[in-house]
């Protein structure tokens, strides 16, 4: 997609487009169409950060709980969003050993019952070995920490997601 | 649910429960868990209400933006969340004569060109009449007007769906 059809977009048509790239809150890129035209791709990324930046705690807080656990339920119930089942399946967490599953489900709630909002990291960046190992660590940080890190990572899942739509789109999708 | 049932949810159960009281903003329900423990339902809906009044103006734009047309085209394609199904129905937006849905799909058109969100209503508190008559005369608003109406039908909208939840839900949902 380049920059003009970017800009031509009404909200519903932005809205199905980028409803995803932060999971699950499509609030978020239904309140930065407000912000085109934009004179970048970089500046369309800026302006989500900004506003995920402009909530109050409690909705960072809100926000990673709209994200899925890894290698958790909704990814053996096969109901992940298809953007986390892609990424879930590059780092390697669809071919599991028993072993690794029941680490990873066992740090998960574990990570969960300390934080109350599940363990965040991009996947895309990592694999299931680097997972494991960075959960481990995280689950040692305070809660501020987590929720900074936490919100990090979802930025980064959201500008790898832009990517996808900018460079890797068909066109049946506009 | 009693308020014991609904204090001791973990944030998973109520995001399940809870993710859609504001259409397709789990983020606010999962933001509203950490306010917990509620002394009452008033409480949680409160709670609700203030962090909606916390966004930015882009953030109440962005918030209407993921709410659909009155009797538009994912009535017609069966792709409304089953809270606004219901309530649509209820209004009987899904028993238009061909005069009625013509003049609907003109108006919300004409609204959304005008104001760059969908008009919102609490259709279970009106009728298909009273709608499209709602319709005709806010689409003669200003914006800063219809955003603040738009914000407070979103409220009443969410009223309605936790009283289904506290007073209407079927154990086997929870």
């Amino acid at each position: 997609m380049d920059l003009h059809t970017l800009n031509s977009l009404n909200y519903e048509e932005f809205v199905k487009i980028f409803g995803n790239i932060v999971e699950k809150c499509p609030l978020i890129s239904g309140a930065v169409w407000s912000s085109r035209p934009f004179a970048s791709i970089l500046e369309l990324e800026s302006s989500v950060c900004e506003f995920i930046d402009s909530l109050p705690s409690s909705g960072h807080e809100g926000l990673l709980r709209c994200l899925p656990d890894l290698a958790g339920k909704e990814l053996i119930s096969r109901t992940l969003t298809q953007e986390s089942m892609r990424e879930q399946n590059q780092a390697g967490l669809t071919s599991l050993s028993q072993s690794e599953r029941e680490t990873l489900t066992l740090l998960n709630s574990q990570y969960k019952l300390k934080f109350g909002f599940p363990f965040v990291i991009c996947a895309r960046m990592s694999d299931k070995k680097k997972i494991i190992e960075a959960l481990r660590s995280r689950i040692q940080n305070d809660r501020v920490e987590e929720l900074g890190t936490g919100i990090a990572e979802v930025k980064k899942i959201c500008h790898l997601r832009l990517q996808d739509i900018f460079f890797k789109t068909s066109p049946a999708r506009l």
